[in-house]
């Protein structure tokens, strides 16, 4: 077993220093990836080494998955799931929405949650069973009703196929609940719920780094964090995810049910 | 006539003064005007109000033209255009996505700028003719084309008849350009175009105290600032705007027009 406090402190600390290596860049060296607008940067490239390098010896026999390399199928072991940057389309663009995302898992759920958003210097963490916190203080969602529920929505931007699902659903949330909040990092709309500075998340589909921690963090903070279009969840693969507070949920889900027809078969 | 550095220069030290009071609120008190999730705080008022007894005086005669006031018909004498904090459900919510947003008009159009995202301590100034600023560096708009143009678009969340034109444009601009993002402040959105943080920035309605500062910033960044369903920019009324790169401009106006049947008469 593993000391997860001791696990956090010494995890936190390079975390950190990965976050301060993302904010020091103020010009991004771009590759295209596969797909329309994705892109990975010199700067991910390199956090994921350096993160590679730092988080493994931390948790003995731990494996490492992250989204600049190919991943083995995940197993029951501790696992880091990192993703070095989320939001590099913002890093990219010079946006200040950029956090470096890391989970530990074991039997294939997170335990542990680590968030570092650099720019304000905002550490969001979690250990499964023991709440989540921001710069060490307690944190809560929202106990906002549906109607006025500010709702964060992603876009799956490498799915053109989804574009017209997400557009029902941003017509319907915006309609039937409050506003909408399109940051373009996925960990940060987990961390915006988990303290309250939203409602409502949800994306069409998302890759396991992109959620992992977050899911953690939500439900720490007293949310819910489900896949709706899966039997179980399964943080080993791309899924369609919906996270808010308890009040807004079912309503939610409800949007989200009605917008599956929109979606075309095989994904 | 006025000397504009010495003006940008006295306004500017209150419009921080007036930023850091927003940045020091950590929990708002509320009230709800008139429409759907449309708030005012003790924070808008106190903070217009402070404007309000600075700003008059750097210009003698000036009149003042503000968001938490009634206000008399825009003139062509000089006249402050102020937004206290542009952003209010993202202050309320604790989301670090607000500013003070001011802009000194003369014959009904903006000739300074001045907006100020306290969180991040960045101060955008403009002065006609003269370029636009951040922290007094040069900025300029993106030369991102537009299949890759990621559009901030505002949602008009005040009238529920939009939602639907909005959500068109949504799906038009996510599948043709690049991605999309909903930051919640007008003012916010118009810097990051003439930073070049975005390509595009669009929504189909908005008050004069939303724009004013934004668009002048926009037009000495080098962007284009429309109002697409005027005859005329008439910066003394609510209207649809568009703010993009140039290279940008032609294909989001044609969104944008194709959209207008879908917006109910008298809108």
């Amino acid at each position: 077993m593993i000391d997860p406090y001791n696990v956090l402190e010494r995890a936190s600390a390079h975390i950190r220093e990965a976050g301060a290596r993302v904010a020091h860049v103020s010009k991004a060296s771009i590759h295209e990836k596969n797909g329309h607008c994705n892109y990975v940067t010199e700067t991910d490239i390199a956090v994921e080494e350096y993160l590679k390098s730092e988080l493994p010896p931390i948790v003995p026999g731990s494996c490492f998955f992250a989204e600049e390399q190919e991943n083995e199928a995940l197993t029951d072991a501790y696992t880091w799931m990192v993703d070095p940057i989320d939001g590099t389309t913002n890093f990219i663009m010079g946006r200040h929405a950029s956090c470096v995302s890391v989970a530990l898992l074991r039997n294939r759920i997170p335990v542990l949650s680590i968030i570092y958003q650099p720019y304000l210097d905002e550490l969001f963490t979690a250990v499964r069973g023991h709440g989540a916190f921001l710069n060490g203080r307690p944190i809560h969602v929202s106990d906002q009703p549906f109607p006025k529920a500010l709702t964060a929505l992603g876009t799956s931007p490498y799915y053109a196929e989804l574009a017209h699902a997400t557009a029902y659903c941003f017509e319907r949330f915006l309609t039937k609940g409050g506003d909408i909040r399109r940051v373009g990092s996925a960990a940060l709309d987990c961390c915006d719920i988990a303290c309250g500075r939203a409602d409502i998340y949800f994306e069409l589909r998302l890759s396991p780094w992109d959620y992992a921690a977050g899911a953690l963090l939500v439900t720490e903070a007293g949310g819910k964090f489900e896949m709706p279009y899966e039997q179980n969840i399964d943080f080993g693969k791309s899924a369609c995810v919906l996270a808010s507070n308890p009040l807004c949920y079912d309503d939610a889900l409800k949007i989200l049910q009605d917008a599956k027809p929109l979606i075309p078969s095989g994904l």
